[in-house]
């Protein structure tokens, strides 16, 4: 099977780029002496979790209970995840995951951490629970020392419960959040509470995690793949884009018109910093002005080749984690060919 | 199994509100004399889209393909795809749909008019074949009334082919729109073809399509549950909005801020002429400030009464169809009762 045999919109991994931004990562970590955590949000494979871990990963993030289960069913057996959990059923599901792999979630609050105290009470078999600190970024996180302190001797002082350590996301800049994080681990390491985990995430700053002083995990889910944004933001450029959206050329209206055969339900309606929804890769000059559900309308004034109707393009989508969400299925390319279709196993499970 | 046993997010559908929203708008058609073909893109599920014929719908409209073989397999029998079907694998499909369920597709360019007269050769059981006209909004369609006649020339004489009518999406302002159908029509009928059905659709303008000269038929998708853009674009109002997201508060990092337990990838990222990702109908003064893929960040300033850790909200989000889109299932309501559980069958039925 080649690529003009995939019916379109398809979503094309091209794996020797996906591979390369694997490796640099982990050997960036490495030397850097972090533990490199991949969050799964943005491939939801269990197979390109368990090739994360080959590479040297220790362990896997994800953001739902949805996720965890898909990839604990998958042999995944090391799971973080940064969610505070709430409520009788998510605690069940929460407790079902614990008697079968390694789990950890995180609290920013004392209700949360009444449910886990609830929850799990066997000496035994703790639950490692790590409190999420805010480092400027306005979003979840406690607010300063003393609420992380309150945190984490509540986790502390359960017997069914085992403090972990802080953790943040996302972050500030590099090194003013390593200053935040270090204030609160001196102060819970000051009432005798080891703080063994210190852990950042978020790809865009990832290559700048040497900065952040005392981190010693980085958690990130979107190096896999890259996507506009990333390139946007500094994280390599468009050619490390592993992941395109493989669309049709379904109409030409006007001279300077064309129109794709996805919208926002292949390419998400999220932004970036650069115009447009995405960089079509055979036409560099295209703007993909509008989206509707099932259309993008492309400008081709600034093109001087354009192209026909049957033609197809390769769109970089704007950000990739939001898009793999909404297909059934990913192909595996190397080059042209491809290599293997793979169902998006984890696709939909915010829950 | 009530409201409170519905682990979130998730999408709720308070049927009295949706049984409302379609008896309004089949007896607006039936009282203004034309044919409503409701579009399943919104609830992508045959059990209403059987509701909507059994009130009066004439035949059902889809989108692509995928969409269309979920209908067909669960007994629909009249679809429009409003689509120009491009290449041999989806003429395939097209035709092994056409030979179970009348089916009818547009074109608004001759190579797609081509694929269909090399694929659809049986005069005993011709594909209908319909016109896209641009009427001012700048997607898909033909650009002036000659092109159309052209492409309905093309029709006409293929011997596989029928011609059924001319069509526009989005369409301008309704009296406009019926002015440019109106002129291509004559232009068509004056070279001898009939144009049996004249098509128009979007809900926002729904109700004002007894103002649309000539027209014979109406899409309409959103119609069936309103959302928050519908309500801004007066399309009835907040009241009558019969889908929400039941979501958690999981975080209430400050006096001032709250964090739902879903983001992009519950809410979908589609902006609305107000501010913020969606309307919290227990807390109208809160706005959604933020979403990243699994958070709302909600700003709770404006608010004198605010929710804890624990509490549930319903938010209507800005655009229904890609939030149903982004679900595996959702929860048929009667007041806080869960009548059904119904899984969203053509979800991501892109293709």
């Amino acid at each position: 099977m080649n690529i003009d045999d995939i019916d379109t919109p398809a979503i094309l991994i091209d794996l020797d780029v996906m591979e390369a931004n694997l490796a640099r990562a982990q050997n960036y970590a490495d030397k850097n002496g972090f533990a490199l955590r991949p969050h799964i949000k943005t491939h939801r494979l269990p197979a390109f979790a368990k090739k994360q871990e080959a590479l040297g990963a220790k362990g896997i993030n994800c953001q739902k209970l949805g996720e965890a289960e898909v990839m604990a069913d998958a042999g995944l057996t090391d799971i973080l995840v940064t969610y505070n959990i709430i409520g009788a059923a998510k605690l069940d599901r929460l407790a079902a995951l614990h008697d079968r792999v390694r789990m950890a979630v995180v609290a920013d609050n004392a209700p949360v951490i009444e449910g886990y105290i609830a929850q799990f009470t066997d000496p035994a078999h703790p639950l490692d629970v790590m409190v999420e600190c805010e480092t400027g970024a306005e979003r979840n996180g406690v607010q300063s020392p003393e609420q992380a302190l309150e945190l984490a001797r509540m986790i502390d002082a359960a017997p069914g419960l085992r403090f972990r350590g802080i953790l943040t996301y996302p972050p500030a800049k590099p090194k003013e959040t390593g200053e935040i994080l270090m204030r609160i681990k001196q102060v819970i390491e000051a009432a005798g509470i080891k703080v063994p985990v210190v852990s950042s995430g978020g790809s865009p700053a990832f290559y700048s995690a040497h900065e952040t002083e005392g981190i010693n995990e980085y958690r990130a889910g979107t190096y896999i793949y890259s996507d506009r944004m990333q390139a946007a933001f500094g994280m390599g450029t468009l050619d490390d884009c592993a992941l395109t959206v493989l669309m049709t050329v379904a109409s030409r209206p006007t001279d300077t018109r064309a129109v794709l055969d996805g919208g926002s339900k292949a390419l998400a309606a999220d932004l970036c910093p650069k115009p447009g929804h995405g960089h079509i890769v055979q036409y560099p000059d295209a703007v993909i002005a509008k989206l509707s559900e099932e259309h993008a309308v492309v400008d081709l004034s600034a093109c001087t080749d354009k192209p026909k109707v049957g033609d197809r393009v390769q769109v970089i989508p704007n950000h990739v984690c939001v898009v793999v969400n909404l297909f059934e299925k990913v192909h595996l390319m190397r080059g042209n060919k491809v290599e293997q279709v793979v169902e998006v196993a984890a696709r939909g499970k915010s829950n």
